[in-house]
């Protein structure tokens, strides 16, 4: 019950990638990350993702079309569905999605799996 | 999987406090609201709800305080906890909360209560 400023949240970290909790709510998360480069492929077998850009332009890959946004924009990314992201710039990106979903989805990988559950 | 603009989702429709589906995801939802004036106090038994300011100034109030919200601010409301939103000018407002929260919750008001599952 208690303000959470976006910027100030945002302020407090430089790592990419690494989803940071900001709010949990329903079993939901909501998290904020920053990006910059390009994500491995991947999908999440039972969570959609709603993405919203705070920040920057950012780019959601699926395998038939990319996804440009900049920010106000967003995009759901449903179940199951192989997707890639990317910024060449950073980008602040806002995340609503169940708890404990794995940033990777489907794939560990050494740089990039995060650990969930990061409260900021 | 196709971009949603915030501000073109906001610039459909000019009536207030009537919650519109942009999302829907995981069991819930996201929505967009324009408010202006005071919404009555209520409080959701089975729902906690997000809300952050995307455009203009807004209040969500407890029994026990004020939180005053600009845009890129938000606050969880949690289920439960008696609240009474308000905004001295029109603002804009993004919601995530379970699918079909009655936005008057425990209450039933003519002018407030909309209908759910509106999708724009």
């Amino acid at each position: 019950m208690n303000k959470i400023s976006l910027d100030e949240k945002f302020s407090l970290f430089s790592e990419r990638w690494r989803p940071k909790v900001i709010a949990a709510l329903n079993g939901q998360e909501v998290k904020i990350i920053k990006v910059q480069g390009e994500f491995p492929w991947h999908h999440h077998d039972n969570e959609d993702e709603f993405l919203l850009v705070w920040k920057g332009k950012f780019r959601v890959e699926f395998r038939d079309r990319v996804v440009k946004l900049e920010p106000g924009e967003c995009v759901v990314v449903p179940r199951g569905t192989e997707h890639r992201t990317s910024a060449d710039e950073e980008a602040h990106i806002l995340c609503f999605e169940p708890a404990a979903t794995v940033n990777t989805g489907n794939i560990r990988e050494a740089t990039y799996t995060a650990p969930g559950g990061v409260v900021i």
